[in-house]
């Protein structure tokens, strides 16, 4: 890794995509990107007795796809990177136990995917291995569960509400034999406006996008333009909306190649989820069946992968605490 | 990094402490080792309003204690790595938030502090940046009231439970300017012997432990009469001789040099803390209050710190699933 300003860097040599796996559940496979998903699962409960365990294999699914891809077993990775959105993140431990490899646990919420690929393309680049995995997942049922109200209760959502998307996915980055490769990266720091409500997760975190975005563009020495895409994570239609006035203010117009996993995932019209998809297994289930895929087939040539988190928690919100939030992003380009 | 091994590495230029700090609450301040810390804080609120924001208040402590030893302040940080044991790990971030830095939230359960010691050092070793912190923390408060139950109710706790050292401990690591270097890690595997019992930890991660003290002594070549001392995070007495017989099957004696955070930490006899001290703070604060100062002065040459981790959560263990375990080793040499 070389550092070219404080978060960024660009990587000697770029690890490469070398498989990815996603699996997502019934509402995920009914919205705009159904058919490029690997893996559609009605059963919300993905034969599981609980939701934990379904959201589990929903990442299990996604890392045994990607390995399948690869032709790889678990005992073949250096190390498996992950993290999720349950309380000590149990989704992912669980999933990955199966495979006994050395395993390195994150959290950045919904930023999780962007954390585990920096981290798996930092350490390859660096030289701990040949063979990393970063995965990341979400379930609708165990989220709203944990971080709103049940879902017997049948609660109104208000309109800048997202629906936390059931479904993972899962990365295999390796130092040669990929058709994409992962560049740089800039790792966010937190920024927190004072927004408190749980409910406007995309206007807590817009902020955090667009300080990231301006960091790596200026760190990199791009603009926006040089990108095929631009990739937010989940700020869904209101965040969307705020993160590109944000960096105008600061001369950067992204609007041009802007899109957003949250918005893209579901159709607002016919699907009921208000400001959009969030969770960390919607940037997670994009960047496998979308993003990668259009980078592997040389219709793009460079993307910009920015992933963003808001570090709440039940016991926080409750607590009046405001939303600290964060966003990583990483470069993406074709080989 | 030099790869050595699946999961252990060698650091190419062994990344150096540049300083460290910790805090610890009134029951640490009072045990074995109560003269070593840096700050013994008598309130358990710490000036705020809740068990949470103290924890934090103790991260933050530690955070600033270790970046005023260096004279810098945290716009000079290239990044920080920490995590601790609440839920979506909100006391790392709300201290974290404070500092401006670049961040990547890790979670590790009580194996957090190596955890973020090894990513740390794997970045700063890759060329990330020059000045990268390493923290974790707990509180026995907020951790009791979340994963067993309320104080209020005044529950007998079993004689293999260990009590959760209410403390941070914050690593400053760099490339050059230190008194004691990072000079090779091992990520462990998650190992599950099927332990369904959330008070009796050093019992469930005793495997884990021993499993990647196995293998980094194969990976880098050593016996454990190489070490002046190999730690164990926070086993407890009864982890502790579980550990060092699963080794003895393995023909390795770690009998001689074996110590634990958690057995340290706390006085056995008069403290009432029957196995030992645990959570993410106990590995932290002993390893800035006594490990690092130790290889400082030249007391000692070379340390292996082992960090450990029960990767369970609340919901889990009310679910009957068995509790999935992590280690995590650091070796750690004077200058």
């Amino acid at each position: 890794m070389e550092k070219m300003r404080r978060g960024t860097v660009k990587f000697t040599h770029p690890p490469e995509v070398l498989s990815h796996g996603c699996a997502v559940g019934k509402k995920e496979g009914q919205g705009p990107l159904g058919k490029l998903f690997d893996h559609i699962q009605d059963d919300e409960y993905f034969g599981q007795e609980n939701w934990e365990k379904a959201e589990s294999q929903f990442q299990s699914a996604a890392i045994s796809i990607c390995l399948g891809h690869a032709a790889i077993n678990g005992s073949d990775l250096d190390l498996a990177v992950g993290g999720d959105l349950l309380n000590q993140c149990t989704a992912t431990s669980s999933a990955v136990k199966k495979l006994g490899s050395p395993f390195l646990g994150v959290y950045g919420a919904c930023s999780t995917m962007a954390e585990s690929l920096i981290t798996a393309a930092a350490l390859i680049d660096g030289g701990y291995g040949e063979r990393v995995l970063a995965s990341a997942g979400s379930h609708f049922c165990s989220a709203e569960k944990q971080f709103r109200t049940p879902l017997e209760y049948g609660s109104q959502r208000p309109p800048s509400a997202q629906w936390t998307v059931t479904g993972a996915g899962a990365v295999l980055l390796g130092k040669t034999g990929g058709k994409a490769k992962i560049t740089a990266a800039t790792v966010g720091a937190i920024v927190d406006m004072g927004i408190k409500d749980a409910n406007h997760m995309g206007g807590a975190m817009a902020p955090a996008f667009a300080d990231t975005i301006a960091n790596h563009l200026r760190g990199v020495g791009a603009r926006p333009g040089d990108y095929d895409a631009i990739f937010s994570g989940d700020l869904g239609v209101i965040g969307m909306d705020l993160a590109q006035e944000l960096l105008k203010r600061d001369e950067i117009d992204i609007s041009a190649v802007h899109h957003d996993c949250g918005e893209m995932i579901f159709d607002r019209e016919t699907q009921d989820v208000h400001a959009g998809g969030s969770g960390c297994g919607c940037a997670a289930s994009v960047l496998c069946a979308h993003i990668l895929p259009m980078l592997e087939s040389g219709q793009w040539k460079r993307v910009l992968f920015c992933a963003t988190g808001a570090l709440l928690s039940p016991t926080t919100v409750l607590q009046g605490a405001s939303i600290p939030c964060i966003a990583h992003a990483v470069e993406i380009a074709a080989l």
